[in-house]
């Protein structure tokens, strides 16, 4: 059996003079990027600078919409309504539409931001808010999230393509939902067990729980990485030539997903 | 002869709770929507809203892109880059186009904002980075401007269509220059004087400046009103009335122009 | 028994170009105006003339801090830690007091805006940010907020004094509580209904409920009106005249809180 | 004779989840912190970790107002009246005094940030605004620019404290202005050649520029160093150290100015 998978990282987190991340080191080694829009982070120059970027890797682009908040850098629930919800990311992946016009690219898919994420993946009415936009935009988008979300289950159920997101660094509760970032060891720092979670989670579809428990995945299409961390380049790295030696084709997710 | 002009308006310049003007009055006596973008107005709601109101009067809709200044309403000239300014526009016609897919209607124009659209008329690197950005995003979209301004030559050398603007209620330099707002008289107030003066400029192709000299204006494309006055609503009425009655037939300019 | 109360109305809620209500035309009849600090609303050239216009008029002035979303214009819950709450508390107070030196008056209160108020209502943490942020800039600053709620009970056992607002225009549930805006009737538009229950709460220190039940207020000491309705200025006119013919003094609350 | 001398540096220059500079590595080797105010950078939870940083290590804390131009990092010329630039410095100096006034410590300082400080050199009337507003802020701040400058006249003309700056690491013209980072050797990188300047300057009140001709500087009260190169830090270290083997003692400007 062949077994084929996507990196997705998220990239172009800058705000002009303000840098974030080290997107032209982790950029060769990850298959999808997931380009901040403005909202949360990315003004117009690091958008274009970062889609030029993933260009020239061969990277498909994605747009990463967040909420209205540069203070918070998007990480902070806000209590939206479904038409406020809807218009922001219409607005946000119209304006990557632009970008990827002028390179002469088509985006490849959405994936929420930070809060923006983590309440699409239990709030039906973002959900929905997100799946509608894209619906409207181009059918052909897909949405990046981790099975049975309400966000895949919304996105599926109205005729989205849906990448099953598995994060390859964080620690996994045995009901399939991320340990919260404020409980120790809910990062996975090594990168020999990182690299080994993966395999076993795109060969297997399942990963073990902190409770020491089989969580299934189901298919896993994209490996989540993080760039912001000093390391996270050498990891993108161990990671992608691990996976190759694993015979897994590493690739962006639209060139073998249904 | 038959004689035919556009009627265009900036619409949209709310920014969420923050209402300006009275579009739904004036909405249904123009023919051109320029709607605000995002940086000096316009957030995605009033945008959505904006639209979905043009659509429903069978009003053309353009991208108005301003500086990124929202303090200042994007009044306030900003010394920006060739690329930053590329990429600002880009963005915020990218933007408007989502909602324009959302709403299945297809972007006519594109006229810029304030102290953008004022510096665009005599800085040529300006100009050049407006006329790029709507060269590869869509090339049928016709940028609105005087005729003779940076922004008109090089948007019409580039192979774009270009709508050449008479203002309705301003008054005009022997240049063909507007007189400043500073300066007293600037603004024509009163009703009977501005449809006058629009006649005669869309028959004739001529205006009388503040001196009394007759100022060529070539073929009137569109005629730009404001919104943001009391009687705004009233003098479009009129306008649209006169021209109508001097058998001047209005339509979006994209219907006409060439 | 002599009766006194303050009058407290949102003052200063435009942004630049951008207005919202009508400032000068209420400012004459009331005697507390809380003035919108530049993250919901209110840039510093409106600071500036809104306190000029204040200073006018006797009216004493407070800071009206809210959350950074002018996109929302701070209507929209937003999860703040305590640090994040508190710094952006000093920072909006810290702000008005520079406008209040350069007027050569001193702040008299501060009252929160829209949805921070409301969450500071029940959330004891946001409450205590408010408190400490308070106190450690000027504990002379007297807080506004409703009897019985955690914002109230917070900053008086802290040592602040804390003004009891009552709002004029909003009916109430059983339990002190307003009735949600969303549902009919929560606003009340009559001016006579209006004057008279606010004579009954100074007064009495009690209002009905849509019950019908007689909600106990204790001490009201300030009375909030709205300034965005067309007839918000003749409201506060008719109320501010209603009181003193039932012998109820108008001032600000500094001068006879305790 | 003795000399003395202050070293300042832009500090809190990140927003949020966006962090620029080294801070914590340079706040041991300076003497004064120039702490961004929100406008260009540094929302309030930054400002409050930047006084704090300064705090512990006895350095003074200045205001360092910006253009409103967080894309830009205010680097851009923006066009302001004087009533927006006076009430713009009112309100960032104000938050910052707010911090202040909560870490118990006074500013010391205000040194206007990028595009301001350049157009501030030359322009009246930003220059009386900037003055104006400190003026009636806080007589007793220190205004922080070159000699000569507009805003050191203005700012000494209407009774304020100036403290003449020396740019250690910049390459001066003959007429004493810095030359243009556009032109290559703009910025000087070797510390030797740094220091050997820098002690010269505050020894003798010269510089060589660019021309080999000296430059005459008067008193130099501040050495304003640069936190965003890597080297930063062990530039300010290696300044410090040969400043104190020179007998120049290094401390907070408002210690010894007159």
């Amino acid at each position: 059996m062949k077994f084929r998978v996507d990196i997705n990282c998220d990239m172009g987190e800058g705000y002009g003079h303000f840098t974030v991340g080290n997107d032209a080191e982790i950029m060769p080694y990850i298959t999808s990027a997931n380009v901040a829009c403005g909202f949360h982070a990315g003004e117009p120059l690091t958008i274009a600078q970062t889609i030029a970027l993933a260009k020239k890797h061969g990277v498909a682009v994605g747009a990463h919409p967040g909420y209205p908040d540069l203070m918070g850098f998007g990480r902070r629930e806000m209590k939206l309504t479904y038409e406020e919800a809807k218009s922001y990311i219409i607005y946000q992946i119209g304006a990557l539409q632009g970008f990827a016009k002028i390179f002469d690219i088509t985006l490849q898919h959405v994936k929420p931001h930070g809060a923006m994420y983590n309440t699409a993946l239990k709030d039906v009415e973002l959900a929905r808010a997100i799946t509608e936009a894209v619906l409207e935009l181009d059918p052909r988008l897909i949405i990046f999230a981790p099975p049975k979300s309400a966000l895949a289950k919304t996105a599926t159920y109205a005729g989205l393509r849906v990448a099953h997101e598995f994060f390859a660094d964080r620690a996994y509760n045995s009901d399939g939902s991320l340990v919260s970032r404020k409980v120790a060891g809910a990062v996975i720092e090594e990168p020999k067990k990182v690299v080994e979670r993966t395999v076993k989670a795109v060969k297997e579809g399942v990963v073990e729980s902190v409770n020491g428990e089989l969580v299934e995945l189901g298919t896993v299409h994209t490996i989540c990485i993080h760039g912001d961390t000093p390391s996270a380049s050498k990891l993108a790295q161990a990671l992608r030539e691990s996976l190759a030696r694993s015979n897994i084709e590493v690739k962006p997710v639209s060139q073998f997903i249904q």
